[in-house]
């Protein structure tokens, strides 16, 4: 096979299986080759703006001039032409944006990162930040086309609601669609898809709830217990403030959607990470003391623990591997120093059990007070270089 | 953008955000253009059996004549290409197998179905008929990788083990790696990675489980109680046999693992179908009354709902949208004829409320005893027929 044009191969998704199947009902979408995402300029942005539900705009550098990086630009534009055709039907316009050629349309839009997607919906601009394939992409536009406020209604979507620790979310007990409401909602309309908004107007979930009227929770991921918002009513711009102060959370999890953001969104310049694959038994113990260790130390703002479940990412599997030196078919937690990727990991390998609370704390401690860091080597712990440094 | 070669290509990824970032620790695997998927036929096929950990062949019809279909070979290539270079580390070779061409390897080899991926682990051969996006090949391949009998030691690995309520999972109480246990061992590889097993030693873990010793359950997606294996101790053979009598769910999920051997296991012809996304309000509530629906209903083989939540199949969801008439952004539940995608869906559109499991067990006898078909249009549903179709 000869070398490619295609230096970013990564979630090909072939129905081929299908293809010699003479059963119907699940066939993976062709790219029909027709052009659907704009070339945007200062003739056509308003006008597309106007259009669409929403537009989705990529900026990006000029074309290169170096092949390699050609095919790598045609690939980008192929995963918006397959995301456009497969969202045909939904009022969904696509574009691109020179961020030289267009750098007037660039400006006057307010796009400021080149290699991100902004998506605007009505008045509201959202940034696109994550793994940039089609079943990330389609999902996301998916989710953003959603009200952003979900109605809990009974006992059973209560229920719903409780399961989902894994997410930011709030609440709000309201009257009815009132300015309070419209306040919540507004609110909400600035941290769709990432933050998840919830309502109710029902007497009964308020109560299980412990809401008062007009009154909003604030759930942080796997704490047991919500913050409440103070002071109500709350206005629009109350509760943008609370979340801007409070969506940085101890333990969070990385999410296909956001994962570059995420990722930028550093502790000077390090990240604590812990893999943990929730669907085996070991990693779903790691994560349950992990989850206690976050709920000990909520209050600390110079703690935020990544959790990687590595079932989520499976092409990243084997280059965290390699970079980190680690076996992911076991879980760890380790600092990595982001500038140079150099990472030191406790070690867990020697031990039937895995750490208590307590240790990890001590250990947590030990990294935050620099004495466990990625520039020496000392104690329970190892320290890699990633491969090809010196 | 010009007509392009990628007629499949779907869930490409591209990792351009974190080109532009100055952060490391997310990158993307680049296909490096080095070939390692080997060329299969008689001279070499025995060689790589032996070398590898695992033998993953891709059995395929010989190289089309047409140029769309061509490309749409080399897109398979790449996607193994891909998927060799990101598991290149972890023993496992990677080849080709035409079915005109290598004929004999083919017929020695046992291979059946073209289009189908073989993977060979020690003398047992796992048939890979899921979609075929690296993303999924790699995860599945990782899986296989792993011992086939998972240990569950404590409390809390028990509670992961009980949270798996989606997969098929037998747990046998040993006294240690006996004959016994080398039996369910033996038995577990027949069935890796699609249905999981777990065993334990340890006396208050089987005590949690009722399990007597060398005794084996059986547990159904969905379902609270396991069935208990007949006899003890068993052999391998009565494990195997058991589990292929009932490895057809009375509630089952789509996975992308082995969606397509799922879809062919129709019944007669015919598949009932709910869409539920479980991490929607709706969607779960709809999801527990399914559970509920299942389990009222385990003894009957003549039932079994395939489960398809629609955030797994991203690149899905708008085309089952256009074939089925659907809106997935709420739940549905139908039959679908697999023959020709034809299908009839429960109207609940007008109901502020879901149906009740008892309206929807009235729902399934009607499908059970064909009074609600693909072929007829009456009643609280509407038949729709796949578009282009007459």
């Amino acid at each position: 096979m000869q070398q490619i044009w295609l230096p970013l191969l990564s979630g090909l998704c072939l129905g081929l299986a299908s293809l010699c199947s003479a059963e119907e009902g699940l066939e993976f979408p062709n790219f029909d080759g027709k052009d659907r995402v704009l070339d945007m300029n200062e003739r056509n942005y308003k006008k597309a703006l106007k259009r669409y539900d929403l537009l989705c705009l990529f900026y990006h550098e000029p074309l290169p001039a170096n092949k390699g990086l050609q095919k790598r630009f045609q690939m980008t534009e192929l995963v918006l032409e397959l995301t456009a055709q497969v969202l045909e039907n939904k009022d969904i316009g696509f574009g691109m944006v020179d961020s030289q050629k267009d750098a007037k349309v660039a400006k006057k839009l307010g796009l400021e990162e080149v290699g991100s997607l902004y998506v605007f919906k009505d008045d509201r601009v959202i940034e696109f930040d994550g793994e940039l394939s089609a079943d990330t992409l389609v999902e996301f536009l998916l989710d953003v086309l959603e009200d952003p406020v979900e109605m809990i209604n009974n006992a059973m979507e209560l229920r719903a609601f409780e399961r989902m620790e894994e997410d930011i979310r709030l609440i709000g007990y309201f009257k009815g669609e009132d300015s309070y409401y419209k306040a919540f909602q507004e609110a909400s309309e600035r941290f769709q898809p990432y933050i998840k908004f919830f309502a109710t107007f029902d007497k009964s979930v308020a109560k299980h709830l412990s809401l008062k009227m007009n009154e909003v929770n604030f759930y942080e991921p796997f704490m047991e217990e919500p913050a409440i918002l103070p002071g109500r009513p709350l206005s629009e711009m109350d509760i943008v403030e609370f979340v801007n102060q409070h969506r940085r959370a101890t333990l969070r999890k990385l999410r296909a959607e956001n994962m570059f953001e995420t990722w930028e969104d550093d502790m000077d310049g390090i990240h604590i990470v812990a893999f943990a694959e929730e669907e085996d038994p070991d990693g779903y113990e790691f994560l349950e003391i992990l989850k206690d260790v976050a709920r000990d130390n909520t209050n600390n703002p110079e703690l935020s623990i990544v959790w990687i479940d590595p079932d989520d990412f499976p092409l990243l599997t084997t280059y965290w591997e390699k970079t980190f030196k680690l076996d992911l078919f076991r879980p760890q937690i380790g600092v990595v120093n982001v500038t140079d990727a150099d990472s030191v990991w406790l070690d867990m390998s020697n031990d039937e059990d895995l750490p208590t609370a307590e240790e990890l704390e001590d250990w947590i401690e030990d990294v935050l007070s620099g004495r466990v860091n990625t520039e020496e080597h000392r104690g329970r712990r190892r320290v890699c270089r990633r491969p090809g440094k010196r």
